[in-house]
């Protein structure tokens, strides 16, 4: 059978990322208390492509997918990556997946145990060099400090969600990530709240407001500290209850570039 | 040119709904303020299929709605229903069209002016009679009783959408049934509030606290008491601040079986 | 502490669905092949409310899904939805799970392995009797019979959806049905397709062209043949190829009504 | 009322982005054969906050949109980005607009007209110079080579989004760049076609086979051969008929770095 892609191409045009996108996949994430933990990810598969070849084989990528699928996904994010590189003839390679993570919380006052979700990301690119980020959403209360100081009782609060990426130099549990960010929010939130937490939270909230912008200022300090991390991106949105958009911030931070 | 739709079929199966779905078009709606207001529609149009036809003709059921492009949209639902029924052979015709609608509202304290966005949809049947649901999707903020009456100080409260469908016996203007929702949840929402505005939200809405409860009941009592309504059905849903997940309830009530 | 909810409420409004809408959670499905499939679904549980209550607990919702949480799904949907009455009082209890489902498939020529993803659904209601609805969507290529017959060489074609709702005698499972529904579009559609896969799958398809009213129909045939199924919905979606809009048919049997 | 947005932060952390994010707003845009045409657009406005200040104004984004609501959007981008800077203080301001654009087509046999939507996107930045990238995406069908070669008869076909993002040296029309992108599929697609455009897409599209790599690397042709261009970005992705994912390809080209 003729091979298509093969055949060469003179128009002179590299393509820089081809492949695969949106396959739904089952896959294995590392778990800190419970070793794995088994979840369904979307994902995405590019190479380059160099200019005198006419296509790459969309195929390969499913194989190569196919043959990492009982394994753990973030120790195999290299691994596919040269597999990509080698079995496309492509001289860089480019991996997406995003997936719910579960992870369980115990409530503030009753200790009651339920499952919080969070919407995780790894997404690596193998050029001459192994880049890796990985990414979390973690949802939080944020409760406004200009409605608090205005008003004489209330103020209004709203289900933020604190997206983090992060390059690192030694491993990060998502469970440690996750619990670092929830802490810049004015509280977390929880799946089951009996009613003393639900006072716990409330009040919390109330004696801790946070603009957008103190919540990225917050992630900021955090992750400035956090040492094993090399660069980052936070960004904040307040789903605001009094109205119909968001109020919205966003930082990056280099710290390889420092002196 | 044969036409293979118009082949008989002997599978002695009636089809209930054939037609186009999601097309995007701008359409014409009538504006109590401003006479008319312009906006983009998603638009399905369906009609049923006797047993004894291959195939319905698609094509039609777009220059039917060319044709009546320029006109306003809720006057047109029944005529382009029949012509629907005409033009296709059927002897039933479905449209949904939903659509941004934008009202201006001012401010509590300040007044200053701003456009809020609702959702709405017209959705019309046409067999022996012709059959019309308006509906519109009212966002507000909800204060939880509960969290108001544990807790010390503040509230948790949130961004909250009212889904109301009604069918009725004289006409009603969207923004007036928009205004009756409002007063449905802890307050109405704004695209801008000033700091006086701000005051005023945050107070209402901790002097009116609500459970997803209490605001589909609420607009219930309202719907009941409007004598235009025939039919409705209401649904809130309130995005938790202090969950990832949402509170919801809803009630139908049929006005014409009572006697 | 005081309980808001079992206050009285004097307006005499019952409520006929009241819970907890869009909770992400593990679940365990039965696999015919493998035993069990963990995944992640969306989740939403409802009870009515008497109109002498002010309001429902909604954490003993989610007390109840992590009760259930290691165990399979379908066999645990009349217990959860029982459990549900007792802990809220309620006369009649609904639950809803939707989630991705992974089936492995071997390529029509090469037999090649990959993991194919089906949306699926499961719907159960527990009034006075128990009422469950089996949910699954199947993608599909369609290929139009009217492109074949006018055009000299080609036909156009597209990535259809067909998704069936079935009430049932005796269980069926995922996997027989969506094989049954694969073979009503004109080709199955498959994750990994060698070359000779490919040539296989397009032939295929060009000698089997359906109207998005004949995958109805066929799908209507088969699930009547089907003697465990009391009652069906079939929907089917070809996202034409040739338009930015969609295709759409639909039919509904209940078997039970027959004479 | 005291002012907290205005009180000092100590944190020296400045931030890049804080705004409004997600705001619906009907907008004005220029039609190269109707003058105008009113949409409804998705809004997001950012500027950037120094480190000694703790927040930024909300409301006055919103003041902002409310000012130039019935003007030209593009016309207005860099004197709503320059008000931005002024009223909100700060030394760059970002401001992002997506709406639905139709533009009147004639079917390419019998001529009948209908209407075809493309997402379009005006993206400004303005610090110390003005910065502007119009986007558009084209929806086109694409045809599988190696299908059509491998294959005794017919070939797997679907529908393919392209997604152009240009910055100009030159004016450049949506209409025209819409045009140049629509030849770069297998075929246009449109909303209205009658038999003899049905015959005369698909046969164009037999005779025109693509593959996504071809896709993107003629759309990068044409966009180098257009003088007023002097930077793009191209994406493909083709909703494959024969799989339940996409392919997709990206290529950039800067024309301004050229020696």
């Amino acid at each position: 059978m003729p091979d298509m892609q093969k055949t060469p191409d003179t128009r002179k045009i590299p393509i820089s990322k081809v492949g695969v996108k949106d396959i739904s996949y089952p896959i294995v994430v590392m778990d800190k208390n419970r070793k794995f933990q088994q979840t369904v990810a979307r994902v995405n598969m590019y190479v380059d492509l160099p200019h005198h070849f006419k296509g790459t084989h969309m195929s390969r990528f499913i194989e190569i997918l196919n043959a990492y699928r009982e394994e753990i996904a973030l120790d195999k994010m290299e691994p596919i990556l040269q597999k990509m590189k080698e079995k496309l003839g492509a001289s860089s390679a480019h991996l997406e997946i995003e997936f719910p993570y579960f992870i369980e919380k115990r409530a503030p006052v009753s200790g009651a145990r339920s499952l919080m979700e969070y919407t995780c990301s790894f997404v690596g690119t193998l050029g001459e060099e192994f880049d890796f980020v990985l990414g979390v959403t973690v949802p939080v209360t944020s409760l406004c400090p200009c409605s608090k100081e205005l008003s004489r009782y209330g103020a209004h609060n709203q289900r933020s969600a604190i997206t983090v990426r992060v390059r690192y130099r030694d491993f990060i549990w998502i469970e440690d990530l996750v619990a670092m960010i929830e802490e810049c929010g004015s509280s977390p939130v929880w799946s089951l709240l009996k009613r003393e937490d639900e006072k716990f939270v409330t009040e919390r909230a109330y004696e801790n407001p946070k603009f957008v912008e103190d919540i990225v200022r917050e992630t900021t300090q955090k992750l400035l500290a956090e040492e094993a991390i090399t660069w980052f991106s936070v960004e904040a949105e307040n789903y605001e209850s009094i109205h119909k958009h968001s109020a919205y911030a966003a930082i990056e931070r280099d710290k390889r570039n420092k002196q």
